[in-house]
């Protein structure tokens, strides 16, 4: 099943070549949908258009409102990109697993994205539910609008491409199995010891297995090299 | 040890816009070298000085060369980014893949880009260690130079900044240990088998071990694990 990709929200943006070239990369990684608020320039002038190269389409098809709430209201899941901390009580996260959250979200989620020079206000981050900052060098973090709008796509389009990719990971339930398989194994060959080394022996060997990505297959597939080992094992009291 | 980020080659860019914007992103993300083969401006004319805002400093330092040939002879690995296939005898990576190809030669590595219409010739593709592609809409998959620009030196970044974060992985002859020691304790137990069904078999387990990228301290782990089974096993004959 194709996920619809997240909504782009472009808020107040100053430069009508900024819109046409968030609207071609949009296109090159498979958006539709682009919502203004409050532009200081139509979709439709000559330097957006001439930007947008072939994806006219999506500047024809974009969406003007007068504030980022109304924006934000056929959305259920909005994160605001910007490069200034701001203290709030917001999650923080990188492109990517940015990325990973909005394609849970799919398919009403929005990035929001604020003017050129001055980015999103406070009350308007309010509104998001997280907050997305892209790391740059610090001495010049600030990235040209449509640049941060095409990282943010290029990353949402990996995502979407690895998912469909990769093999479906295990349910968490049988990976779970696995884990205890393998602790019960080493237990009965008291690897697992002394007992206060045996939790963090145990995570380490957990983080190894998770960070594996393994398939329903590939799990079965490690019980059965575990159950052969242990197959080999005198029997035990 | 901080790694230099590759040299970027534009090689006769069109658009002066696309200079400025491609050598902003380079300062965001912490690229430092520009050259240009034969552009269509200086990078000192004003759209070009107005696109790159912060990042002066990378146009006024960018050095201009006759052909890609003469721009390449300073680097001992070049990788080209072409949207078209072409039919060579190359290797063709996605960017991410490219990135890690491109820190493991740093630093003395380039990343090409071609003119905003027409791509690098054929003849200057044949210059290259590599292709790279960067996955897209199929019907809109030209990118703005700046954005392409963007997308690689974000992937550079980003690889850069995980292996910074990761623990450093383990050499690839203990790894292959790993597997050797796994693979014995198998044969012993008799699980590879039937032997038509073993080579498959061994390389399943492989991708999952190499999937997990692990440090040496946890193929030594992982070899303690199999170790600790084996030794419940009563004596071979």
């Amino acid at each position: 099943m194709k996920t619809e990709p997240p909504v782009i929200i472009l808020v107040r943006p100053q430069l009508a070549e900024n819109i046409g070239a968030a609207a071609r990369v949009m296109h090159n990684f498979g958006f539709r949908r682009l919502s203004l608020v409050c532009p200081a320039f139509s979709p439709a002038a000559a330097p957006a258009r001439a930007m947008a190269s072939g994806a006219l389409a999506i500047l024809e098809e974009a969406k003007e409102f007068p504030s980022l709430a109304a924006a934000l209201k056929q959305t259920r899941y909005a994160l605001a990109v910007t490069a200034r901390r701001r203290d709030m009580n917001k999650p923080v996260y990188h492109p990517q697993p940015a990325a990973s959250e909005l394609a849970a979200r799919a398919p009403d989620a929005a990035l929001v994205f604020g003017p050129e020079r001055s980015g999103l206000t406070n009350e308007e981050i309010t509104l998001a539910d997280a907050i997305i900052t892209i790391p740059a060098n610090p001495a010049f973090s600030s990235l040209n609008l449509a640049q941060a709008v095409a990282i943010l796509c290029w990353c949402c389009r990996e995502q979407t491409a690895n998912h469909e990719r990769l093999h479906p990971l295990a349910p968490r339930h049988e990976l779970i199995g696995l884990f205890e398989h393998l602790e019960t194994a080493l237990d009965a060959a008291s690897f697992l010891h002394p007992p206060e080394k045996r939790p963090v022996m145990v995570r380490n060997l957990r983080n190894i297995l998770q960070r594996a990505q393994l398939s329903a297959s590939e799990v079965r597939a490690l019980r059965g090299v575990i159950a052969a080992l242990e197959k080999q094992s005198p029997p035990r009291r």
